[in-house]
């Protein structure tokens, strides 16, 4: 689509990314005078919290996904395009995709991260990591094959290494993953097999600095620590990995076999920050203002995950939702006032609600900086908090159907082996 | 999995495939004194009939398949296998698999059906078929990106082949996906896009023969076309597709452009005839007896899909879901009878209970033989027989659900583009 602009047009804003940041962007501004444009080279927005639960066969991708054109259905001001952006002519105003060029007067990059393997690049195949739908479903597929082929397999010795899970990083990511492989092999996939016993599963967790969970207060990670070794999962903290290959890790030293690696231990910018010549920190994250616009454009915003945002008071913001979703705010007001020839807004202050990581199916950390819990009450809490913020009544029913059924019953509703070769 | 026999053990009983057929026959053994071995390449039973939802963004596939271990998790006397069977050695008595030999005394084979594209496979990427999960979520992809080009699209004679889907067939599946397909253009996409009306979408379906449904009664038919067209869906009876290729169809001398063919017009069956070298009719089954067991081998039995089934009347079977399940607790009881030295039960028949297809949100045609419906009636009893028949208390309440919400907001739950080249 090549969308130009004439001079009895409204004011253009292109948003650049259907996830939180965008997301929240495009609605704030729904009241506004503008012609938005959101441009996804995705269909779907992301619920991205609850992917580890589609990756452990939990929920289904529909269930934390939804299409970003039924969201904004009711937003008359906002077109949605399905395409992949190239690049940005900073000059011209443009932003360059595969199905045209679209022109700006505001522009908004909210396009998120992608792992990154700190350099090892080559352990990618090995140890998948988990940002997109297809992340999720891979992995679940590979820890799925897993125990069908300990099932059929003869050889006690590939039996042992089919049955190795290795989580590598020990953020909320990876804590979640981990306690949801521990839980689906001792509980949904016990009775299920013949010739193996799933809770016999080895699941580690491995994190090269001195505990799980750095950013939460100490005390929290340690009863994640004990409810992680609870799940029968072992904690490995202060050893870096070393190798990762075909036949599994190299961890201090030690070679552990395990057919199944998950990388969690790290995240870098996409390249908004290439595309318009900004300066970059070392993930790529484009460095902004405190007004959240790139240093000489003040026409051009970056939020969430692929900027570097300091607070008014000079502290990095974390890449998580809520972040995302008050920065997508803040920039879509200064836009407003913009458009309006209102007073700018004060600098961008960012407000922490709290962390929250989930260890299996009866616990988790809250941190709400003046409350702290942990255990089941924490756990409940978490549920609440992640179905509330859900986008879309249904997607919050169906959701929370599914966690009570699996609550109830041990099961996890989407086991499913789907993809891969010779399907 | 390599699985010697030894003289002190029970009757072995293998079974290949995981459907209707199959899954009948393993649970219908449930009190014998045999040993079971469930073989399939994939780990969920599928429920096919449901299939063309999950094509037309209406269910997930999660909703329609459940793991074949988890069905069978409460028989003690069946192991479910997750393997690739590469043939038969019917001297030896074992099947073949991509994880070792299992050995069999009595041996099922229920390994389905492929669409088949009548000695034209150059067709076969161009128009997809709809027989496993895969095929489901590419055709979904392939719609909804139709949907999301056209609205980037500046080209007008692009986006009318954009909006132009063909499906290729008449009977049950073509019906029933060229009515979603209608249906999800006029309803859930609607207010979803800018630039294009969906409801502009030209839907085709395109039959060789005389009436769609040929297998139902006239009467039926006509009602099936007219609910058809009052979707919007243009039936062409009386017209063979003579050319599929990149540009869309040619029927009868005229070219159609179209960027989505869907191919519903014909299946054959799985290799199994070859494995065993069993004399084969002309679409690849495995010609049997009026006791499902394959000429000179009273040990192994072909049923389902796979299978060329003449009633004790003489009348060949339908390859349908009930016809399936039938033959699969048949051949159990043959097996069971043959192991308690029993009197063997008499020739296979079958019992029609009934056809039936849905056009559409409001409307179906139902044939119970003595009784014939059509109309929203109609559909209550479509909906109500194929959620009775899933699999699943689950499955049948998320769907149940599912199917509520759509028909009371018109949206589709299920509109993820997933997978696909750049994912």
């Amino acid at each position: 689509m090549t969308v130009k602009k004439s001079a009895q047009h409204r004011p253009r804003v292109v948003i650049v990314g259907g996830g939180f940041a965008g997301l929240s962007a495009a609605r704030e501004l729904s009241a506004s005078p503008v012609d938005i444009v959101l441009i996804d080279k995705r269909n779907y927005h992301l619920f991205q919290p609850l992917l580890y639960q589609v990756a452990t066969a939990g929920l289904s991708p529909a269930e934390i996904a939804a299409p970003i054109r039924a969201i904004l259905s009711h937003q008359p001001n906002v077109t949605v395009l399905m395409s992949k952006v190239a690049g940005v002519n900073t000059v011209a105003r443009e932003v360059l995709t595969d199905t045209g060029r679209v022109g700006y007067d505001h522009l908004v990059l909210a396009t998120g991260a992608r792992h990154a393997y700190f350099g090892r690049d080559d352990w990618a195949p090995y140890a998948p990591g988990l940002k997109k739908i297809e992340d999720a479903t891979a992995i679940r597929r590979r820890v799925l094959v897993a125990f069908e082929r300990a099932e059929a397999s003869d050889d006690p010795i590939e039996r042992q290494a089919l049955l190795t899970f290795v989580v590598i990083g020990g953020g909320p990511t990876g804590v979640e993953m981990a306690g949801a492989i521990a839980e689906l092999a001792r509980t949904a996939l016990a009775a299920d097999f013949r010739r193996i016993e799933p809770g016999t599963a080895r699941v580690m967790l491995v994190e090269a600095g001195t505990r799980v969970l750095a950013t939460f207060p100490e005390q929290l990670s340690q009863k994640a620590k004990q409810s992680l070794e609870q799940l029968g999962v072992t904690v490995l903290t202060g050893k870096p990995v070393e190798v990762c290959d075909s036949e599994g890790v190299v961890i201090a030293g030690t070679r552990i076999r395990a057919s199944t690696l998950i990388w969690a231990a790290g995240v870098a910018a996409s390249p908004a920050a290439k595309w318009i010549n900004a300066e970059k920190d070392r993930a790529g994250r484009a460095i902004v203002g405190p007004d959240l616009t790139v240093p000489g454009h003040p026409e051009i915003f970056a939020i969430g995950d692929t900027a570097m945002v300091r607070d008014a008071d000079g502290k990095i913001v974390p890449g998580i939702a809520p972040a995302a979703k008050q920065q997508g705010v803040y920039a879509a007001r200064v836009i407003a006032a913009k458009v309006a020839g209102r007073p700018m807004p004060p600098a961008f202050r960012y407000r922490h609600l709290g962390s929250m990581a989930t260890i299996g199916r009866k616990s988790a950390v809250v941190d709400f900086g003046w409350m702290r819990l942990s255990g089941f009450l924490a756990w409940l809490l978490w549920g609440l908090a992640h179905v509330y913020f859900l986008i879309g009544f249904r997607s919050r029913v169906v959701v929370a159907l599914n966690w009570i059924w699996a609550y109830v019953t041990f099961q996890r509703g989407a086991r499913l082996i789907t993809g891969g070769e010779g399907s």
